[in-house]
């Protein structure tokens, strides 16, 4: 099976489990394991933060993220289909009183006037305030799109202008950054909370960073704790993520060239497919699906009528090239 | 001091206030009050409904309409200014767990291919779904615009058919009947769950309703008393209640003229104001908002450029006249 | 019928009503109502406090104060059977987060010893911290028993010492103080949070206090709009509340007279009935509930095993004698 | 360094990182991991349970366990110490709604006459209800104390009698196991719902499950989702779980006979150490924490007056010679 459902679903390598049998670990909990600080730190130091919090998944690191910028009551706004609010159970509102509100942009960009327009400053305490605008790079939803540095500079100027925090989901800020060329640092910098994931496109099996200020990321290990994500000897899955940035971080290039091949089979732009991701419209989804199934091929529905495809480190370019043939005959 | 900050600072009338005096009471919380009960079933049979339910404030039953419709962690949507989500401290998040996504209509108004768009049917269990659609009616933030009956109605339609719930806030849903003439049973056919309000333009010092089915009602019930809203002898207010609808309604046709008369004061089209609101650009709404105050006339800043007026039942024809010579001169 | 369910069931007497049809009211949103303001600064100043705010019902004035003393994922220790643990459907934990332990004391009863041991100091921000103790005076659901200032006093003499708050649930202080001559400031002096109520033996048709902090009372204004609970002319109810504390406070006396009456009419010394609530063992509650309503007496089972009866306002002496050759008969 | 602080600072053996390094895995978020299947069929099956999911910790797995059992405003009762109140940041109620009422008893032992008492059968929708008992064995704070089986089954055959949950906090079971010889599946008969680690006495570096019906379990994924905890490709720490159960199960045996040699050191009764867990009073822990460390024993103060101190894995006989040899002096 060629399985192109999603990036998350790679196995970590021969090396990577090396790395991982041979990790120093101490009891996290207590602060106290050496892989997962190395790793802490040198995420931090990549994006230019002053800390970094190892979490199980994804999603705890955008709730931390957003958590340490918004209170109960508070809000934060962001792009419609963004993962955040689609795919995280409303862990925000549910788990921490943050509630949300969307603009609409077809491919998942900011759109700051519209922002701009929403933003709701301090207008006394029987108001909701609007104290975040979180933006994911790239848009999984919008099809891996990548938001140009400079419309978050423009974001960063304006939010600074007032006082308003910002969030960048950066579960694959990876792609974002090999696809463009633009340094980790200056995506960074446009962030006053991060979340960066180590088991989508770097192939580690777990975990991810949530990346903000010494006193934040205090506040977040606690939270992180109540949520019930404060592990152990950490150090075993810290050793994949480092083993990753070393070995896997400049590979997605392949990943891009053969997300846009594969476009180009859908029979679309290829230009649309900016990094992994491919969102192709189809008549009959989950007819596709199916039928790519029994042809060795696994994808995803998204909708009724779009299907997902997301190429990674556990498919080569030959299977890339079987996986275009089969799916050219069926939605080409 | 004429005060046209908002239409909910009325005092009630000496005969609304006798009405509250000789009204027959009981212990609501064992649902024995006979105000009461007769104040619930008549909204519930003006709109059309199953059952509906006294409560102390507005906000409270918008809470328990949606939270009628949508469970922790599914959302709702809305537009982007609307009550529930700029006015209500995130109550819905914060106290229920419940998400929300938005669109961006100038007016208000309901987008119904934006909707469309950004509805999230049952995708399985790790995605947020959309349980349903909230529109207000007359809308405040928005200039008290009305929601027109034909897209209540289409949205009505689309909402069978996904199989999604309709909430209704109609805080001001009474201005939209006098001001369009639509029959209050109209706006109730295409709502799953309302919350109406006695002391806005009504009049009444305090209470508002949630309307549902009999059995979302016996829920809310319960929610209410754990929000804290579970009140004893509540026919001293519900008294209040049926003296508005049976003397304040046809008398918010007054209130829209004088809205009128204050928004062409201000230099601005008449036919932009629907009902009892007036939202007026002014360069520094703050300095208008302290002239006016030293004229006698008391508005409101709705944003650093914005300020709004709300006419009611203790304004009467003489008064907006006098006001609107003050406010033809600062802001006409 | 005779009603001895509740003493919340009392009805407004035409000289309250004619105190609410009278009252001056504002929009108390806006903080401008004077009655109620005349309310909160005269139980305010009864109890020695900086600060009141109306509440709805005493269950919000309770989860204000508690809140006022006890952060989410921070804990309040009570007896067991406290009312705002069994009778406010979990508000505490549901609405705000805040988690409870108990100590069980039959009479409900303060037991120092035990809460010092089970008391939860600071001991960093992985365990859960011990910040308020809350008590009930008079203590419901342990049949309307005092708890002696002197063990108020000693508790609060360790609360200072150790740093953690007091919450006193005072919905029925006013009893404690006619049972026992003890001053009302006495009962404030011992508590940093308290809640007191209007519509219970006070016999006013709505209304609570939750006192405290002139800080704590502005956060709570803020957290009583986001539950729903900041009405608008209350006036109209805090002068019901003005004329309880005028008209009604003294009368308790006769209430705790006719209850010690109600208790020996059931067999029971009355030396166990402190105030005005009779709790009677019989060995088929529903049974004698059910007897007790077809000669015209309305009381409630509070277990398989037990009734309840409360005197009030509403049921004068001979009113109770009738009662009590009934409940002679058939728990006698 | 001897470290005695907890038996959750174990690292993982050179076998059990070998068997992680060649664990099959799958991205277990869709389900597809085959060896945390292997891992969750196999502890289900040990207990006698439906099913079971695996979770990053044992805070995660206990109040997952829990909601299983416990609705929002519902409330569970369990002993005042107990772990799921004091070291879980407040969790259920901070996350989940849920509130608690607590017995106390000095060995962390059920008190059944005093649950039966505290007990709140459903009364209605206005009342808290009780919905499930929870106890810990063995018990952590009160010392590793083993909870007597015949004691369980009285609970179990009540709860059934009255129709209550019942869970258990099985962190260390295992070591109730060991130490009392009673098969898992009788632990697991008494349980509702369970929870159990592989972190702290069987030496995994991370890793709970926690144990239901099929049906809880899926619902518990689907709420481990939206707290952060759907993890990958799990099954390299699946692997590490597997092999502690096949290798360090009935090794626990020494570690209570070590527990038994310190309290003995300490000067203590060695019959109150049924476990890995010692609890020695101490007039000023803090100092006696302080000299320990000076040499080369780590050891915790749970009080002001009092130290703990685990045996693990990670501590030989030898070691514990040693460390008996420190404590004796500081201690004895």
């Amino acid at each position: 099976m060629i399985d192109l459902r999603s990036d998350t679903v790679t196995r970590p390598t021969p090396a990577m489990r090396r790395a991982m049998a041979e990790a120093e670990v101490g009891d996290d909990v207590y602060d106290e394991d050496p892989t997962v600080q190395q790793l802490q730190e040198r995420v931090a130091d990549l994006f230019g933060f002053e800390a970094a919090l190892f979490t199980p998944t994804g999603s705890m690191a955008n709730v931390l993220a957003v958590a340490a910028l918004v209170g109960p009551g508070e809000e934060v706004l962001c792009e419609s289909r963004s993962h955040i609010l689609r795919a995280e159970l409303g862990a925000h509102g549910a788990l921490l009183g943050i509630t949300s509100r969307t603009w609409v942009e077809e491919r998942g960009q900011l759109d700051l006037p519209t922002v701009k327009s929403m933003y709701a400053p301090d207008m006394g305490p029987f108001f909701v305030r609007t104290t975040a605008i979180a933006v994911e790079n790239t848009h999984n939803f919008a099809g891996g799109t990548v938001l140009p540095l400079a419309d978050l500079q423009e974001l960063r100027g304006w939010a600074d202008e007032v006082g308003v925090g910002v969030h960048v989901d950066g579960a694959r800020i990876w792609n974002a950054h090999v696809a463009t060329g633009t340094p980790l640092r200056e995506y960074g910098a446009v962030a006053d909370a991060m979340a960066v994931c180590l088991s989508k496109g770097l192939g580690a099996p777990i975990g991810s960073l949530v990346l903000g200020t010494t006193e934040a990321i205090e506040v977040a290990r606690v939270r992180r704790k109540r949520m019930g994500g404060g592990m152990r000897q950490v150090g075993v899955l810290a050793a994949a993520g480092l083993h990753a940035l070393d070995h896997h971080l400049d590979r997605l290039a392949d990943d891009h060239e053969h997300a846009r091949l594969l476009a180009e089979a859908c029979g679309q732009d290829p230009a649309l497919t900016e990094t992994n991701i491919v969102v192709v419209e189809a008549p009959d989804a989950a007819a596709v699906v199916a039928a790519a199934r029994e042809e060795g091929v696994l994808i995803g529905a998204v909708g009724p009528t779009r299907v997902r495809l997301l190429t990674h480190l556990d498919v080569n370019r030959d299977e890339v090239e079987r996986a275009a043939t089969v799916l050219s005959r069926l939605v080409g």
